[in-house]
C-alpha cells in the first residue's frame, strides 16, 4: 500500500464541458446501433427506427358509423314530418351494426332511433338521407401508406392501437442500449453474505441497473472485482466486448486501491478524469475500444449523481431521445447555505408548502448519506461561482416529486423520534393525498423553524427548568405574538442508554463525571440535549468532566447505535432506541413529546385527518407496542 | 336480429359521479388485493405494503471518510505549522483507505494531502486532529431499525439503494392487480389474418394491455369471443375468476350484437350504463362476483377515454397510489368549438407556440379516429353545461407530451402532401430536439391560418386563375399588411386518378359531366378543389352536372382509397397517391408546393434547420422516389 501508487492529481472541468467534450467522442449515427425488428404487440416503450406506413387503410371498407338500416339516399329525399316514407327490407333497405359493411346500391345509413317499424317487412321514415351519412369511408382512420408513426418515436399504448389499425404487424426499433456494470472493491459483500466490519453491501449496482431500466436500458451487473489490477483490466474487457456502455464502480478516486484509472490508461484513453461537482468529483470518463466506460466513485450520492450527469445522457442519445427536462419551480430557502467556489453543488432539499409559499430545506449533504436521496424532494444547484444562498433566497429546485404531492404534504420541523416515521406512514395509510415530511433539527430548532413559519407542526420536548412543565413555556416566550396550540401526543421514557449487561456499572447521571466513561451527546437544540444540561446542572457536574460531551449526534437510534457499537459507553435517548439497539436502559425522565401548532392551522383538512390518525386506536396500538411510551392524552388539544 | 334484442336506453350520469357512484363498490382495505414477498433486487417499481425498516447499520462499523492516516487525536493537539509532530507507523498511525474500519485506539482521520512522509515509517504532520474527524460514525446514512421507507411507496432506483445499504433482502409489496382483456365481436380479426370486407383488426385489447402495463398491472388478453350470449357470458365468467378486473371491448353500445349488458345482468349486476361524455357514452360499469367488470365501446377512441375514466383509476387504486394530474396549461383556442349541453366532450388538441402564446387547434372528433390520439398534443375538456368555446378563448388543456416538446414544434396548417410527413421524420432526424407538426385544412385554411399568426409555415398551392402563376397573389391579396415570403418546397403532379385499367374510359376532365361517372371532390379550400373548379369552369362544366361534386375528403389518400374501393370512379389528387393505392393516373397540371412564411420567421433556429433539412440531398432523393415529384427549386427563398 505504497502511497505513490494513488492519483492525487484530478482535473477540476466544469459539468458542462465535460459533457460536451465527452459526449463529441461517441456520435451517433444510424448505424451506431444496430436495430431489430419488433412485433407490434410487444413494441410499447421501444424507439422507432424507421418511419412507419399503413399497411391497410382502417376501416378497409365503407363502414356503418350507427346502427341503423342502410337506404339508398336518392329513395329518401322525400321523406319529411308530413309525408313519410315506406321502405321495404331487402328491397329498399337492409339492417346494419355500427361497423357494418355497406355494398352497392346501399349510400347512406339512417338511425336506428329515426325509424318506425310498420311490420317485420316495412318501416317509415320522416326524413330524407344524405348520400353518405353516417357512414365511415374506407380509410377515415387511416389510410394505406398514410405516416402513422414518425421515425424516433417512443411508442405508446395509443400508438400500439394505430398500428394494429394499419394493419402493421412488426416495426423496425433501435435495439436497446447495453450497459455493463461492475461493481469492485475487496470490501463488497453481497446482501445476502453476512456483514463484518470493514465490509459494505454492494448497493450502487442494483440503483445503477433500476436506472438503467428506467432509462430504457438493458443493464448486466457483473459479479464484485477484487482490488486486483488483472482482474479489473480483464473485467472491463470482458465488459467492453459484451455491451455498449460500461460503468465501473468505485475505484475512481484518488485512492491506494484504485486502480481503474491506470488500469483504462493501459486499455484505452481516459479523456476526462476529475469533474468540478459536489458529489461526483473524482468522475472517470474514459473510452475503450471505441466505446465509454465510465469509472463512478463509490459513495452511494456521487454515485448516483455521477450516473445521472454521464451514463443517462448517453442511454437517452442511443435511444434517439432527448432528456426532458425534470420540473423546475421557484421556492424560498429556510436556511443559509455555503458552499465552495471550487465546484458546482447539487443539494438534496425537502420542500413544503407554507400558506401560498414552497419552502426548500436542504438535507444532509455528504455524499455517503443514501437517505438524503430517499428523502429529497428535489435538487438546489448552487452554480460554481457562488458560494452559497442566504436564508430567505429565492432559488430554483428541480423537482423529484409530483408538486401535488408536495402540496399535499404537512411539513415537521423539530424533534426526532421514531414515532414520526410511524405517524407519517399512518397517515399516508389514512389518506393517500396525504404525506407528512419530517426534518430532525431538535426542539429548539423546531420552535425556531415555526417563528419562521417554515413548517405547520413542531414536535418538542422542552422542559421548563424552573417548573418542570414540558412546551408551554417556551412556545410562550418565543412565539409569544403568535396564537399557538399543542396536540399532546406521547410521553415517552428518556434514559441512559448503556451496553448490555452494563460492564461499567453505571448508575444514573451522578457517573457521567467518571474518568473511565466515554459519553456520547445529542445536538445543541436538541431537547434531549437541554435535559441532560438541566440533570448535569442538578448534580452540579460540569460540562467539561463529561468524556465526549462534544461528539454530537442527531438521532437517539445514532446515540444507541455508537453506544452498540462500544464508540461510546453510554446516551442519553429514548427506551425505544435502546430497546431497538438491545442495549439496557436507566429510565430518568417521563417526557411530554407534544406537537406545536399554530392555532389558525387546526382546522385545515390535512390537521383535520392528523387528529383523526393519531387517536385511532391502531395507531396507539403500535406506539404502545414499541415500548417505554404512554399515549394517555393523545389528540388532545391545548390552547396557550 | 330483431330489433327488440337492443338496448336503446342508457342513463347519462355526469362523469364523475359515476367514478364515485362505481367506486364506491370496490373499497380497498389490507386484505383486498395480498401482499407478496420480493428480493428487493427484484422491486423496482412495486408498492410497498408496510412499513420498511433497516435491519444493519450503515456504515455497520466507524469507517474512515477519506483517504489518509489513522491516529489517536489526544497524540495530535500540539502539533501546528511551526511544530510539526512526527508519527511513528503502527505506533502512532496506520495507513486507512476511504471506508476502511477504524478500531482501538484510533480515533480520528488525517487526510493524506496533509501529512508528509519522512521515511518508509515516519510521517509528520503540520496540525492537530479533533477526535472523530473525517470518521463516517456507524449508523451515519441508515441507523437499524429506522424506517427506510413507508408503506404505499413505489420504489425508485435510489430506494433500492438504501434498502440493499439496510441490508434488507425482501420487502412487502402488493400484488399487482391483474386486468383481464376479452375482444368481443363476430367482425375482429388477429391482424395476422387476411383483412376482407367486414373486418376489423383488433386493436384495442392490445392498446388496453399496454396501458395496463403502464398502470403497474399485469393484463391476460382473451382470444376474441364471438358474438354470442353464452360464449360471452363462459368467458366472462372465467376472467372473473383469473383477475381483479374484467374489460369487455365492444358490446356495450346499445346495438343488436350487444348481448354484453344482458349477460352481466344475469351473473352479476349493471351499475351504471351510459355515461354523459363524448366519447364514452355507452360505458357499461358493472360488479360480477364482487369484481369490477367493465364494457368498453369499440370505436379505439372511446375505447382508450372509458380505460382511462374508469379502468386506471381502479389500478392506482389497487396499487395504493393516487393518480398525479398531468400537467395543465392555459392556451388559446385556434378555432371555434361547439359542443353539445348533453355531454362533457373531451376534445384532442394540436398545440403549438406562436410567439410567447400557445395556440391549441382541435383535430378530428370522431370516436373512431385513432390518429387523432396519436396525434395529439393534448385535451381540452368542454363541460357539460357549456355549449363550447369562441375562437380566441383561453382554454385549460391537460398535456399529453412534455411542454418543451410543444415549444420546440414547427406548426405547419395548410394543405395536406405526404412529403409534409417526410419533412416531420427528417427533421426530427437531424435534430432531435426539434419537431414539426401538420394540420391538413386545405390551402386556403393555410393562408387563413397564416394570417391570424396560428402557425409558423403554411404549405400552398394556390393557382392564381388570371396569370396561372402559383401562391404568389394569394399572399398578396390576403396577407398584404404583412412581409411574407415563400419556401420554394417542390412541384407535384396533379391528375385524375382512376381505377387500375381505366374501366369507365376517362380521358380528362371533359368526362367528370357524364352521367355513370361518379366522382368524388376534395373539401372547400382545398387547392385541389380550386384546380378542379379552374379546370371545370375552363370546360364551360357546372359543379352541379359532376356526380359526387359534394362528396368531399380531406386528403388525397382518402380520395385514392374511394376509387380504389370503387366507391367513386375518379377524383382529383397527386401522382404520390394514386401510385400508393394502385390506380391509374392521368396527368392534368404540374403545381407549385411551396411553404408561405412570415418573412421575420426565416432566421429563426427552427427554420434555419428546416431549410438545411429540405436542401439536403438524402431528403430530395427520398421526395423523388415517391415519383410525381420534382425539386428543382427546392429550399429557394421568394420574398413577396
Amino acid at each position: 500500500m505504497a502511497k505513490d501508487t494513488r492519483n492525487i492529481y484530478l482535473t477540476n472541468i466544469p459539468l458542462e464541458e465535460a459533457q460536451q467534450k465527452y459526449f463529441s467522442h461517441f456520435p451517433v449515427d444510424r448505424n451506431f446501433s444496430t436495430t431489430e425488428k419488433v412485433s407490434v404487440l410487444e413494441a410499447l416503450d421501444r424507439i422507432t427506427a424507421t418511419a412507419v406506413f399503413a399497411v391497410s387503410s382502417s376501416p378497409s371498407y365503407n363502414a356503418a358509423a350507427m346502427d341503423g338500416i342502410a337506404v339508398v339516399a336518392e329513395k329518401t329525399y322525400n321523406a319529411s314530418e308530413t309525408n313519410p316514407v315506406k321502405l321495404k327490407l331487402k328491397e329498399d333497405f337492409i339492417y346494419v351494426n355500427t361497423g357494418g359493411a355497406l355494398r352497392e346500391p346501399y349510400n347512406a345509413v339512417i338511425m336506428i332511433e329515426d325509424i318506425v317499424e310498420i311490420n317485420d317487412e316495412t318501416i317509415e321514415i320522416y326524413g330524407g338521407a344524405r348520400p353518405w351519412q353516417h357512414i365511415r369511408p374506407i380509410g377515415e382512420d387511416i389510410v394505406e401508406g398514410e405516416m402513422v408513426l414518425s421515425a424516433n418515436h417512443k411508442v405508446r399504448p395509443v400508438d400500439i392501437g394505430a398500428l394494429l389499425a394499419g394493419k402493421i404487424q412488426e416495426i423496425e426499433v433501435y435495439k436497446s442500449p447495453t450497459v455493463g456494470i461492475i461493481p469492485t472493491g475487496s470490501e463488497i459483500i453481497d446482501v445476502k453474505e453476512p456483514l463484518s466490519e470493514g465490509k459494505i453491501v454492494e448497493s450502487n449496482s442494483s440503483m445503477f441497473a433500476s436506472l438503467v431500466q428506467h432509462y430504457s436500458g438493458n443493464a448486466t451487473k457483473y459479479a464484485v472485482v477484487k482490488d486486483n489490477y488483472e482482474l479489473i483490466k480483464n473485467n472491463i474487457l470482458k465488459a467492453v466486448e459484451e455491451n455498449d456502455i460500461v460503468v465501473i464502480n468505485a475505484g475512481s478516486s484518488a485512492g491506494s486501491e484504485d486502480y481503474t484509472v491506470n488500469v483504462i490508461r493501459e486499455i484505452g484513453e481516459v479523456v476526462i478524469h476529475g469533474v468540478a461537482t459536489k458529489p461526483g468529483k473524482p468522475a472517470i470518463l474514459a473510452k475503450v475500444k471505441g466505446k465509454p466506460v465510465i469509472g463512478i466513485p463509490g459513495y452511494p450520492v456521487s454515485a448516483y449523481f455521477v450516473f445521472e450527469f454521464f451514463v443517462k445522457p448517453l442511454l437517452y442519445k442511443y435511444n434517439r431521445q432527448s432528456i426532458v427536462e425534470k420540473n423546475k419551480i421557484k421556492v424560498q430557502l429556510t436556511k443559509r447555505v455555503v458552499s465552495s467556489l471550487k465546484y458546482e453543488e447539487y443539494i438534496r432539499v425537502k420542500l413544503g408548502r407554507m400558506g401560498e409559499k414552497l419552502m426548500a430545506t436542504p438535507l444532509e449533504r455528504g455524499a455517503g448519506v443514501t437517505m438524503s436521496l430517499v428523502k429529497a424532494d428535489g435538487i438546489m444547484v448552487v452554480p460554481q461561482q457562488r458560494e452559497g444562498y442566504e436564508a430567505g433566497t429565492e432559488v430554483e429546485i428541480t423537482l423529484l416529486k409530483p408538486e401535488e404531492e408536495i402540496k399535499n404534504t404537512i411539513v415537521s420541523i423539530g424533534s426526532h423520534d421514531i414515532v414520526m416515521d410511524l405517524l407519517a406512514n399512518q397517515l399516508h395509510e389514512t389518506n393517500d393525498q396525504l404525506f407528512l415530511s419530517s426534518a430532525h433539527v431538535g426542539s429548539m430548532g423546531g420552535v425556531m423553524a415555526m417563528r419562521k413559519k417554515e413548517c405547520h407542526i413542531a414536535p418538542v420536548h422542552l422542559m421548563d427548568e424552573n417548573t418542570g412543565e414540558y412546551n408551554i413555556s417556551y412556545a410562550n416566550r418565543y412565539l409569544k405574538d403568535e396564537e399557538m396550540a399543542l396536540i399532546k401526543f406521547v410521553k415517552r421514557s428518556q434514559g441512559l442508554m448503556i451496553q448490555k449487561g452494563n460492564p461499567k456499572n453505571i448508575k444514573g447521571v451522578e457517573d457521567l463525571a467518571r474518568e473511565n466513561l466515554q459519553f456520547i451527546n445529542r445536538q445543541r437544540g436538541a431537547g434531549t440535549r437541554i435535559l441532560l444540561d438541566y440533570y448535569l446542572s442538578k448534580k452540579e457536574i460540569s460540562p467539561s468532566q463529561v468524556n465526549g460531551y462534544e461528539r454530537e449526534m442527531t438521532t437517539h437510534m445514532a446515540v444507541a447505535a455508537a453506544v452498540a457499537s462500544g464508540t461510546a459507553d453510554c446516551g442519553l435517548g429514548v427506551y425505544s432506541a435502546a430497546k431497538t439497539m438491545g442495549l439496557d436502559f436507566i429510565p430518568i425522565e417521563w417526557e411530554d413529546y407534544d406537537l406545536l401548532i399554530h392555532k389558525k392551522d387546526l382546522d385545515t383538512k390535512e390537521i383535520t385527518i392528523l387528529l383523526e390518525t393519531i387517536k385511532n386506536p391502531k395507531f396507539i396500538k403500535v406506539i404502545k407496542e414499541l415500548g417505554g411510551y404512554t399515549a394517555t392524552e393523545i389528540g388532545n388539544v391545548v390552547y396557550i
